[in-house]
């Protein structure tokens, strides 16, 4: 089944283990935000100091899993076209705009959009984590010095997940113009079952 | 004020606006794991992602602030002696050396002593973010990989901390071999007030 994300927007879904689910960027250079809970025990979710630490690398990509802050494996990564993900910076919020942007005005955000599709499910704001941010291009150098580039993804570009545990998933179609290039644009995703 | 953290231990202490807290490394080479709660309301705490994010930098040092989840100022490091922190990676637990260290034995942890001296405050160890890792010679190369150095911290080594608000800290000396060259050893910390 493929599912819509429209842009700066953001979609939750519920997963069986086995289950895949492949990240779509239908015209390229559009970041989406993944967060993950135990479908079952919402107190367990992903990590990114869990997941930096068992899989030793600030890159993430074929091969490697994404971990739970009670050390158990989340999710896979199957296949990766792009191959550029980050899972360092924190989901653009309201105060990105305002301290980063230096726009005090109302601004869509990822946290913003993860909470509305979370709140549901009974997850507030201050219970969401760093998300995985699948195509973003978060560069680094020798010193540490962090910075955003547009993605490198190409119209069709997709991650593909197998979940290692029943989860609970909300993406986003990324609202900061810095992860996208300065256009915002949709984000897909399919789930095929594994039964 | 003066407190000593034996080996394999931790400490909880509140904080109020304004006054300074010095982590000693008072042997060498020894890492301490520190995290941060509004005193006020324990939802908001130290957050890795928000801070990578606001000081666009891996490693954080003199003059840096560390972010709480809701963007807000916890602490700014007002002098560092070593020079080398880390905040990538998860606080060690009973998993890391299960997994990491292929260790089924029982073994002290960061996690395990950080949730010792929360409990009191009604803080559960699901409820622990990503510590930032004060003396942790965490290194990186262009292409992400991650390892663990022993620290390069000398006896007497300091990290001073200015409070931005009234803050719940709680500070360790860390069990992990990887991370203190194999040798555990204490943690001391000051606290002097503002007032």
């Amino acid at each position: 089944m493929l599912y819509i994300i429209e842009e700066q927007s953001g979609k939750a879904v519920r997963l069986k283990k086995g289950d895949i689910i492949t990240v779509i960027d239908p015209q390229g250079k559009q970041v989406s935000d993944m967060v993950l809970f135990n479908a079952h025990d919402l107190k367990e979710k992903i990590s990114s100091g869990k997941t930096l630490d068992f899989e030793e690398s600030i890159l993430l990509s074929t091969g490697h899993f994404l971990w739970s802050n009670r050390s158990n494996k989340m999710m896979r990564i199957l296949e990766d076209t792009n191959g550029r993900n980050d899972f360092l910076l924190a989901p653009c919020s309201a105060e990105t705009f305002r301290i980063m942007y230096n726009n005090p005005e109302y601004h869509p955000s990822c946290l913003e959009n993860l909470t509305k599709n979370l709140e549901p499910y009974g997850i507030s704001q201050d219970d969401i984590p760093t998300a995985f941010n699948i195509f973003m291009n978060v560069q680094f150098d020798e010193k540490g010095k962090l910075s955003v580039l547009p993605p490198t993804s190409k119209a069709g570009d997709y991650v593909k997940f197998e979940a290692q545990m029943d989860l609970l998933v909300c993406l986003t179609a990324c609202s900061a113009e810095d992860s996208n290039g300065g256009s915002f644009k949709p984000i897909h995703f399919e789930v095929s079952s594994s039964n």
